[in-house]
């Protein structure tokens, strides 16, 4: 009864379950249906869970996301013709399940993502993190400017993420873009944020980001310009560097997403992002996140099958980029 | 106490409850509260459901979209100002009920609607259908060409439903296309997808779909072309053709349908749907179907409503273009 | 015990609690989280409630709205960027809490918003309110006309609510704007819907509309002209007349606002209705409302955090265009 | 198209749909499938709605409870083993569809409701009205008392509904025994509530109550007395009475009844309420009603499902007890 | 990144997760988060899913129901203070994933799902399935039968399901204890149906009953004889014989199990049917399954979790009663 | 615009908003709609929210749970008929808000809910808290212990919450009872837990608990010796010493309760609830805490509505043992 259910095996990669013998609803929930670690030889990208909320300042409850987007990601396909790849097919893809970290403190969970990141990096070329809140991208920047240096962070968002503590707390989700900045985590001349909208604290908050490294595509743009014109601002500032994604859930609009903590009413359209995700299949994609999935408030999967697509899309981009630099 | 409840008539045309003396919360809910059969001498266009979903490969539960899309019918009016038409005073549409087909046995239910529609088009010049799942286009197109020889099928839909077996079943909600194209229904040269997203098994899904008779308007064009450039290409494809439009819910993004059966992120807009449904007023329209509308996956009616629009559109267009050719 | 909670407090105006003091799902939904009257000496806006739904005509509801918009309004910060204004610091805004109005009397429900509002009017410059039904915005502009005389009224909305009676009714959510227009306290020459789509009973609807001061911009026709276009289309018509917006909530399509109680496919996006809002700016806005929210059919706030929204982009208008003349 | 659906006939008593030809979620939605008066000849029952609801003081919504609580009875069968009767057999029972009532006038619906019951009366022996809310007690036991003179009501609620005005309105639901027993239509020394529980106004809300002819079954009794121990109450009080059974469905416990207007905690369980409506088949059993079903707030059809089993089993006691004397 | 995750090891018996180290929410949803079989030598009892609801009359959905379990039994500990067990200790459970099969259609199921079972018993003394519709009884009591005889099926349900065809149909949900006796799986003598309630065809179908070999309990009995009558009638009845437990859910009332397909108001407690089955520890219980959980239309796991907890007080009286005669 | 609502006042004591006056949905949502402490001038018992969840070792979100319950809490009237007793006439109460805590630093947390509890008890004589997650009872207790000396703890829940640590964290919401008792805030010889279900880790939690001071009354018994006998068993148990109840709301089962953390099928029912606590109104009760209500997992207010009555019956106790010895 322990038999390995029936994969997709293309160019020695293994794959999803094949869903002509195994109905999509049948079976665990790893991401795709993608297989486990332990049934592969080489990883490429690894997609991890890190079920964790205690950064959380409104509404909680992404511990939940991992599973979530897991179960929103059974209907995945192996092949792509929005970029015209198989994505796992041209690279192993596995699902490396979820990091277990300290649900009472955030600076332990800190250093846990860390070391489970850095630990992942052994042996997987990439990594795509199912969040969690975004108080996760810290300890994932820092792993990744380990292995690569500074990178241009591309965040998409409603908010900045570079505020300064709550509540005299350093480590929140809303501060990790600040964090990574002082600490030099992140290439303060090619970083971005895109989508963000809704009122903030002050006009501070706007210069302060600007000496952190973020230019901005604010949400109420892309009316004018269109995912093309986001792209082509994204490409401007990135460049040849090394880029890190990282998609917090909201900024989508709530209308898409409604399953998240702080959800801004006016911001993107799915297929929008979709569209700007795949962009990065002709960068230096080097890691990528995707956080804030609050499922309690999600209906019908709406929120986690948009993130399970984002996540495709990421995956396809990466597929296409081969191996970082 | 069984005396007919007070109709708008025009021209000798029976239309729908009074919502000035009836409010609209009253009574059973025909679709736009329109009249049963009975109750009128002659039909131009029959609405009737289809409560079947044996052939869901995911979340089943379109048996119920038929009762669900009429509930959410009630608040519809007369007179469409986007058409200037009223399309119950042009032309006598009734509320036919459902089809009683077969639940267990997708072999059954496949007949049973082919003679149903048949039945239906010796009295009636159209049909809309709701369905139940996509399975059921196969058998209508079967009436349609009965009727009409092979028509251009415009297919609104995330997914191309032109896959061949599934479970070694070669009749379910993914392949009524190629077994309509395979038998001759469909003319191979007018036949066109919308709205087409998400990942496929393979790249050859694409090039049989080409061999099948069918061009594609992918989801993600629209940003680019918008509803305009998207009726464009439809009239250039369908011309003077008979033409059969089947609408899969799914076409609209999750957050304008949460409720069917297999959602994909990136998809329509519930306005650009509508605007693109208005242009079959001047094609030779000759029967449509509106599917996979699942209920216990909507949410405030939001599937219901958009299906219900989607419907009265297609009325509208019907009214607009006279008796089929 | 009692002591007021700590507030950002700015050239005197006291403002919102302070966030990074008292987490925001603390302490009483005032809206924005702003203080109440008596915690203030003077007052340039007032927030106010109507919680009233007995002229609704079919999901009624709306009689939760103005908590349920307070609830959802928790995650507004002090400085809207898009608008560049920090709109709770450039005039005192207070939460005056909600009219209590006869639940089971239109007649005399009416009167009770009109003295409400006309006594809430002797402290403050401007309102906001939030409803309730559409049935109030016929008192309120009384109140308005009362103080400013005939004003241009800017009404979002997916219907005209121009009609005359149902079931002999007057007075009831259909109808507030031809009263208003009967009783001259519009400015025939300066009034405007915007979002108007789906069926109406006839094409003499439009015809009465006109006759009653009002021109249209469909919702159709925004994916041509963008939110600009519809602002050129609001300022043409308006120009310096005295400006009334009232925004229905089913002008966004029912993805955006679900929890509403006659909601209709097709409908505006957020960001376009935001977009368009920010315009008042730069215009003559002497009041506003915000109604039609039904919570019971919302889904984690969607509704009520898009309704929120709107009521801040109105408050950071008002904020710039000063005084009401 | 028109044909009648397959019923199953017993005695020349035209009964449900057959469900082994036609599935149950297949076709309009009349309680149980049952036939409307227009497809038989004679009527024992008429089951009716009246969908109205401009009478609740907390939580809109029953104007929907009629249709709700007829989806929810798809799955009725036909014979009721628990009292050894099949109802749709032993008597004509009909779906009488729903009285179409002013949503806009109190005074007005009440006097529309009593003609409409006046009128069904005059056709049917009894009538089972399915709310709306408990403002239509009042018309409806005009009418009792109008065919059978003063009756003994058994109330099935949380409240007692014998205030007195509410906002200087004497007629909401809140008020309907009170003007009842004003009017003299029942019988004060044999009237009941049962299931009284929450909070009063003051301990005068139960001697006033004791005045206009009830005594009380509190639900906290029937963890002690059982179901039994109520039947024997009730029994006691109302003897050879005409009785006719007035059910909130508010009476349950909001776990078991969520969806309805003025919910409380510490209600009676299902089955409690189910076996106690059947020991009115050895009572005088002359009419029936099940109201404030309000379905926004229901979830899976709890609400509703219990709603149609208290009618199954009202009307199997109207059929074991004969014709009303 | 592959190890494994950290588990509760009692006497070489692998237990659950360890929940000290690893938090509940995190890491796949195995039943109780126990290993797979893969990951332990020999095998007691196997937890096993049959995703399939082709066999469903009214609500399909029951094929997400494994899974939707499995998440709902994540706060399962590992000690039963009820039963004074550690179930997972005193024998080694697994949970063997899902059965994979055809959705459509009900014949090659049943082989599967009979297979399936069988393979299993190659290596697990008992299986614990959970589906699915109950159309799985069938094949598991096939299964059953050729390992240990006729045997005798306590059936917990609001229903017969002894009834014959539908729709012509020898294999649905409703049919599987009629075809299990007509085969001479089970000891006519011996069975039982307990929770039995709501309307039937007519009073043949209990007449047919009893000849299949069933004495009932009803739900409305256990007001009367609470759940140790219902032990007492179960005992005296099953005696000695080798005891199959078959749990519908519905058996519980819809407030306790809201996600299932055919709802019946008036049913079981959730604690009362817990405490029936512990009963099962001093009975010889050789196999069990939990069924007709339809995720979709549950709220909060309310359903799921009552599943679970099912599904754990039969694994404790399996651990209890020791290996199967 | 600033005027006070009209209150029922009473002997002096202010109480709720007057509902004839002001309908029960219009204004902000204090408890019972009592007043703030700056309307009153001596108070006898405070409600106070503690809106924290960092504690928690599931589903989170209980940090929503005052506000909550107080929109729940808008029915509630102010004659307690079960007691006897106008509870808001007898005594005065008043909701005092919500403790602004860190939400960040459990450790933080504890002394402001500590500090803010003494404070609070400067002023009021007993405190009803509603949280927020259980974490809070250990400062709550440490504030009862400062005034009373050790208390009887009587803590309703379905699990014991006297565990240890968990991840290494000694203060969360499954340890305040072991906290309390090792720091000597409770009376070991006259505490109680009422509902205890569901799996343990071992037997040892058993002992552990009984050596920490604690006897249970578990959920099973319930059936069998009713409300009454549990009431007894807490007289027996507590006599005439100073009691503190503290209320976890999954004390009930998930039908009644849904939206709490750690739902544990098998619970009470919510009138099992109030009945006993209506038994300490008799009692020497000292103060209350109503915790774990996390309405994201709520619906139609079940479980606020719940939670809500609980606080009900526990401050018409207090009204009725007069001050606290």
């Amino acid at each position: 009864m322990t038999e390995t259910p029936p994969r997709i095996t293309v160019d020695g990669r293994v794959g999803p379950v094949n869903a002509s013998l195994v109905p999509r609803f049948v079976g665990p929930a790893t991401f795709a249906r993608l297989p486990r670690p332990d049934e592969v030889s080489d990883v490429d990208v690894a997609v991890v869970g890190v079920p964790f909320d205690a950064g959380v300042s409104y509404r909680p409850g992404a511990r939940f996301g991992p599973s979530h987007v897991r179960e929103s990601s059974r209907l995945l396909r192996p092949y792509n013709p929005a970029l015209d790849v198989s994505p796992f097919a041209r690279q192993q893809v596995v699902d490396a399940g979820d990091l277990a970290v300290n649900p009472f403190s955030i600076d332990e969970a800190i250093k846990q993502v860390q070391a489970g990141a850095d630990a992942l990096l052994e042996r997987a070329g990439r990594l795509l993190t199912i969040g969690g809140d975004h108080t996760i991208a810290l300890p994932l920047l820092r792993s990744m400017h380990r292995k690569h240096g500074p990178v241009a962070v591309v965040h998409f968002d409603a908010h900045l993420d570079t505020w300064d503590t709550y509540f005299g707390a350093a480590y929140t989700h809303g501060t990790p873009f600040r964090r990574a900045s002082e600490e030099g985590l992140i290439d303060r001349s090619g970083c971005m944020h895109v989508g963000i909208r809704g009122p903030l604290y002050g006009a501070a908050d706007l210069t302060d980001d600007v000496e952190l490294g973020f230019s901005i595509v604010r949400a109420v743009e892309i009316e004018d310009i269109g995912s093309r014109g986001v792209v082509e601002r994204i490409r401007a500032r990135v460049q040849e560097r090394p880029v890190y994604v990282s998609v917090d859930i909201d900024v989508l609009d709530p209308a898409f997403a409604p399953g998240t903590g702080t959800p801004e009413s006016g911001g993107l359209l799915s297929r929008e992002l979709l569209a700007i995700l795949r962009s990065f299949s002709t960068m230096n994609l080097v890691g990528a996140d995707i956080v804030e999935v609050a499922p309690a408030y999600d209906h019908a999967e709406i929120t986690g099958i948009a993130a399970s697509h984002a996540a495709y899309e990421l995956l396809s981009a990466m597929a296409l980029t081969g191996q970082p630099t």
